[in-house]
């Protein structure tokens, strides 16, 4: 597997433009296969899970299979009550008409301000307008505050054939997801059953996307969707567990949702640093992902690495305050590469040389609870005073 | 029961002084009753439960007495190992033997930095020289990033007796109790035995302490105590549940605890703003609490509000975040009694009067959930550029 130049696999078209939901930058695009594609996705636990949210969850659960999806940033179309199930619809059914293909092979995302409806009259002439093009557009359509786009691809090989799988999402606050997150849209041209891949998505999710925390808000419009075309392997059975390549195909997908789940982060609202905690020594792997998702979510833990204040007592303090099991008297912390707690206590450490490593822009706090063989690992980001500007400022 | 000056109780005396643990400030104090008290403790949850509030726990556990607790701040005295436990232990022996009572009648509370070491030698110097007073300087002694003292006082009336019932606190970051909270002292000179005062904390403190919350962290060191020693009922019985004055009591507990629980919400680290959400028509008690909680303890709820924006979609997100039991289509809220929301659908309001509701020290979310007739309430404050402040130098 090698990582290339952000590309969509084959068969797969794309296009995004300014349909005026924001002021200026590009704020509609789709995205879709020339064939109907394999397809899976996990979306939020919010209750109030949003109508695009609603309806691509249903859509992909008939029988796993999608041809393309509509996507739009500014608007998240949630706590729209029945009009805006109904906006949803009506987006799907001027995609598939567009596109020529039944309504149940299209998915609809929205993400943007909760409570508003969506300007009808813009998205349909904002569809109208979108070609059928190998452009990147729809990665800078779905942004919100996010200050970049965030995209990978990679290159493996299944059985002789040369594969590509093409991820990119969204995603900067209300970050914490507790079963997918934000915005993020996986697309391959490998062959795969719709079954296969949601049973892997579901199981990659939780290491990945479940294991990032901007600010411990839950969207109600998170979902990640993988379309499958396989396209790249025509005569050849579809890939399952049994599979000699089947872990290739695996490492490629856990590897592109990790890279996305990590970008998000790093571009956390406000954030000027990546934070990773990498916990081992756990009772089992469930604990050692619960503390590390716990250390990189405190908001002290946070403000301190803002601070590059090596503050290791709100670590403690967020470790303990889990229902990990622990052995409080053995717990070992190092600050990027730095001892700072062993069993349990401070020790002496150069004050000067770990302000230095913690003006870097990527933190890794690990940690050894010497109390088993669990291993996880979670990032986040530092909390700063422009988290809180653009949060007291959002709607205006 | 009428709310008055701060004083303590009958036969309660205190101090505090600055005995160099802070940079100028008072930091050390004591509190102590001339009698053997009736005593009652709820203490953190977190794993790393800090040596001083260890200490105090198992002394109080041993019979519910409790004749005087010492008191530092600037140092939690957590994460400090054995070492840490000697001195809580070597504190308690100090101001067992200044007071001439037994050690097991002696508390002992920190708060501050956690990890580093107690000067005992400045601790030693300032137990030699507190006195036996009726100054409120503990109070003071007892803050650390706080703003300002939090003490009430109110006065009540049990089988024809004056009783006085005094409480202070601290608390104002790494607030988000899962039992109790920070520090808070409550004495009383009423008569009450130790099982029924525990009896009532430990009931009291889910929906007044428990229900507060600042950052989502929780600290090592947190307790409340309350010492009832009696001398204001002498020759009356001891208040048990089934006494005719029992509810005045249990009243006046509640009304301590609670206004105390609402100030350190109001003084979070950076606040600008009390935030109270009071949730009804919940399907029981608990999940009201629940949503309350969770709505106060949104970060992206508590920027919104710092900014004066009326941004309901953040408030649904939070309460669709809970487990609570939802009908999903029929929530009402109401910012500072102005409708925004009726059946989960934002309502037209007026921006310009809202904002400048907004604009009040003291916000109250309603919320209606139309699902049951449970209620709660949560106390929080909004997330500000000074929290971040704060808490990215706290030890510089």
């Amino acid at each position: 597997m090698v990582e290339t130049a952000f590309t969509w696999p084959k068969g797969f078209y794309s296009d995004g433009l300014h349909a005026g939901l924001k002021a200026e930058k590009p704020d509609l695009g789709w995205l879709f296969s020339k064939v109907p594609a394999s397809a899976a996705g996990v979306y939020t636990t919010n209750q109030f899970c949003a109508a695009p949210t609603a309806l691509t969850k249903e859509t992909i659960n008939h029988d796993h299979q999608l041809q393309g999806i509509i996507v739009n940033s500014a608007i998240a179309n949630s706590c729209t009550g029945p009009q805006g199930k109904l906006d949803a619809l009506k987006e799907q059914a001027l995609m598939a008409k567009k596109l020529g293909v039944s309504q149940n092979l299209i998915g609809v995302a929205s993400t943007g301000v909760i409570g508003e409806m969506l300007p009808m009259d813009k998205i349909k002439a904002g569809i109208a307008k979108l070609k059928q093009t190998k452009s990147a557009k729809v990665t800078e359509a779905v942004l919100t505050t996010d200050t970049h786009t965030k995209t990978i691809a990679v290159k493996f090989e299944i059985a002789g054939h040369q594969c590509t799988m093409a991820g990119f999402c969204k995603g900067s606050g209300m970050i914490h997801p507790k079963m997918a997150t934000m915005l993020g849209f996986v697309t391959t041209d490998a062959k795969i059953s719709g079954a296969c891949l949601q049973d892997l998505l579901s199981e990659e999710v939780d290491t990945t996307f479940n294991q990032i925390t901007v600010d411990g808000d839950n969207s109600t419009n998170d979902m990640v969707v993988t379309m499958a075309n396989g396209l790249a392997m025509a005569d050849e059975e579809s890939l399952t567990p049994d599979h000699p390549d089947y872990p290739v195909f695996a490492q490629a997908y856990h590897e592109v949702l990790s890279a996305l789940a990590k970008e998000i982060a790093r571009d956390g609202e406000g954030a000027t640093k990546l934070v990773e905690a990498n916990v081992k020594g756990a009772a089992n792997d469930l604990d050692a992902q619960h503390v590390a998702k716990a250390i990189v979510g405190s908001n002290l833990v946070k403000a301190a690495l803002f601070g590059q204040d090596a503050n290791w007592g709100r670590i403690m303090g967020a470790i303990g305050a889990t229902d990990a099991d622990l052995d409080v008297n053995r717990v070992d912390i190092k600050l990027n590469g730095i001892n700072i707690v062993l069993s349990s206590h401070g020790v002496e450490y150069d004050e000067w040389l770990l302000r230095q490593k913690l003006a870097e822009d990527q933190i890794k706090i690990d940690v050894n609870l010497h109390h088993g063989f669990g291993k996880g690992q979670a990032w986040g980001c530092d909390l700063t005073y422009k988290y809180v500007q653009i949060n007291a400022s959002y709607r205006s």
